[in-house]
């Protein structure tokens, strides 16, 4: 008798036929003689017609309040979803934040999980019901309400399977798993079977929204294997689990891209120690955060520093630097929003020289120009103009032999 | 600096526009030197989509499930509310039922407040703050949501009052105030400045819906002063209090008509010990609410038993009669849904001989029949041909003299 733990993604619950769709999906797993722990978002739409009408009173809702507000959303869905796997003839209860004890810290809008108190869980699962939890939400030692912020139903999933010690974890999402490359874009993109953790993390960072990250971090953190699948057809997903050997053969799972992102450079800023300081000081205190930095080597005592912030963050940093390119003595700031980031990530580039030049190699094969590169030891991200994404994707996806091979014939 | 306990109805918070208004009005009342609980209800219209909702999964939703959908509605009021407080530039906080530890039985749908734990909302009004309360919601001592059932929101707030030993509880509605008759039918009706906790009582159980009964049960037990009034004026409403001298004065109070209920009449029932029993043991084991019952005396062993339910149980007690007659050897069941009770309520009748009679002989003078009578010590009710309601309000508001002098002439 496995213990599943299963996270249903706001458009699977989207509407009353898709909440009924998901209740009989979960009787069948315990006709099957599973218990199980579902998890869910809000009904798609709700969270941001939520909102929408808090927005109407003011642009910036006081947050403890807006995560009150916001946390009704996973109230409605799990309540109704419980109220319909009743109406088919098995028990279920539904536990919010509170009831589930699932506590956090006390950073509304994106809190994290310090400690989830499994007794009330394990007690309802001992009467033999279904348990529906609201995701996303959890309450402060103070009992506020907060919430984990966008992506936080995984998280909700996979902090339980560990601390449940649940069998498997499975995530519904309305893709079939995670793929060689967006599929949009890459016809012939493939379907990965399995994943490593940390491959997972750095396409989730780098643009791939099948996972939230901190979810992964939690599952890398306490071993909970996942399955990333579809929750409206039968088929197998992916697989995300710890590393082995196997994995290490395979040298580049897949190819992600990012157009959220937007290029910043300070232009000849005297090179001395504290000027990164001086730079970035103000740009985090403002709440910006920033994703790649690189800085030139010195040429008569001034650098060049280029970063990238999210395009949201772009106006607001460009004004904050302004001023502080006037303070430190540089000649400007300059600025660029039509870039997007085309990464590759594989578990196999940490034993296999050459992948970097290969990636150089096609691109420049196709014109396109690099103006950033940042790496790690399972990836390379290349700055590139926005207009190349999707050429830079495709021949990245060929080049390194991606793709379906049934597909292509 | 008094502490004053409000209550918001669901259409004084309909919209964000009334929301901001009902904000505005606290903060005034802050303004003046005032600490501020205020408690609310789901915005109009909430509460009913909300069970339309769940009604599209199945008729009869679980009715744990259904608490915890139906809670959502005041969730949504109150972070809305305390978001417009703090964007107006004071301190707010919500808090619902499980942070405002309002313990219930778990009788799901209309639980009854058992105790509540003050300290949360003591150490946040000492924190200066305005506390905005969930109303209707409670949980019970395994941390399951309940509700109160509808008015639970009136009980919220009398309840709150009471243990905070508040200085005075308003309660806020669409209406001016508690009037000697409904305005709409009698353009003569006068708004009652003080009326007592009893005849409000009598008032609400017999068809006045501007405060909820067990509210006033609470309010009656604790002595709280209650102060109903519109949330769309500045003008004062009716104080319900503990009844005095003054009040007994008044013989009668005012007239209320109620067109919900349904006559049932059992024939010829076989006069023996034991009867009634078998009679209203499956009505009330079926969840029928039954007001009013007449018993005729007794002739050649026989009686005739008559009692009024809502119109909505009428079928079901009759089908469930039917059955009964038969078991018991009476002749037959007769209904009848055209009928209104109207009532007249006054501390002075205590004290008064002759309000009967006056009241017999008003519906008389109009050759208006009447079918059952029933009274207590502050009030009588007589049930009339349902066409006649209006009829009988108006005259009998006249005949006691119970309209607005100014307005007459």
């Amino acid at each position: 008798m496995a213990l599943i733990v299963q996270k249903y993604g706001g458009t699977s619950v989207g509407s009353i036929e898709k909440i009924k769709k998901v209740a009989e999906r979960v009787i069948e797993y315990c006709k099957k003689g599973n218990r199980l722990v579902v998890v869910l978002s809000a009904m798609a739409g709700q969270t941001d017609s939520l909102i929408r009408l808090s927005k109407e009173i003011i642009d910036t809702p006081d947050p403890r309040e807006l995560d009150v507000l916001m946390a009704t959303g996973e109230q409605v869905s799990v309540s109704l979803f419980a109220i319909a796997v009743k109406s088919m003839g098995y028990d279920c209860r539904s536990l919010l934040g509170f009831q589930a004890s699932i506590h956090t810290d006390q950073i509304y809008g994106k809190a994290r999980i310090r400690k989830v108190d499994t007794n009330r869980i394990i007690r309802e699962l001992d009467e033999n019901r279904i348990i529906a939890v609201a995701g996303f939400q959890g309450i402060d030692e103070s009992s506020n309400i907060t919430t984990l912020g966008r992506g936080g139903s995984d998280t909700t999933a996979v902090a339980l399977a560990a601390v449940l010690k649940a069998d498997l974890c499975e995530i519904f999402t309305d893709v079939e798993g995670v793929f060689s490359a967006d599929p949009n874009i890459c016809t012939h993109a493939k379907k990965l079977d399995r994943i490593s953790y940390e491959e997972m993390l750095e396409l989730a960072s780098l643009g791939a929204k099948v996972l939230d990250i901190r979810s992964l971090e939690f599952a890398k953190k306490f071993n909970v294997p996942i399955h990333v699948r579809s929750s409206f057809t039968k088929s197998e997903g992916t697989m995300v689990v710890e590393e082995n050997k196997e994995m290490e053969k395979v040298m580049v799972s897949g190819v992600v891209f990012d157009k959220n992102e937007a290029r910043i450079t300070i232009v000849k800023a005297p090179d001395r120690p504290g000027i990164a300081f001086k730079i970035f000081d103000p740009v985090f205190k403002a709440g910006v955060v920033v994703d790649m930095i690189v800085q030139n080597t010195s040429a008569e005592g001034l650098t060049d520093l280029t970063f990238t912030v999210t395009k949201t963050d772009f106006q607001e940093t460009m004004k904050l630097l302004k001023q502080v390119v006037q303070e430190i003595g540089a000649e400007k700031v300059l600025g660029d929003q039509d870039i997007a980031k085309v990464s590759i990530v594989g578990l196999g580039m940490k034993n296999h020289a050459g992948v970097a030049s290969k990636m150089f190699e096609t691109l420049s094969k196709e014109n396109i120009n690099i103006s950033m590169i940042s790496t790690s030891e399972i990836k390379i991200s290349c700055v590139i103009e926005e207009k190349y994404t999707e050429l830079a994707v495709r021949t990245l996806h060929e080049s390194f032999g991606l793709g379906d091979e049934k597909e292509k014939n």
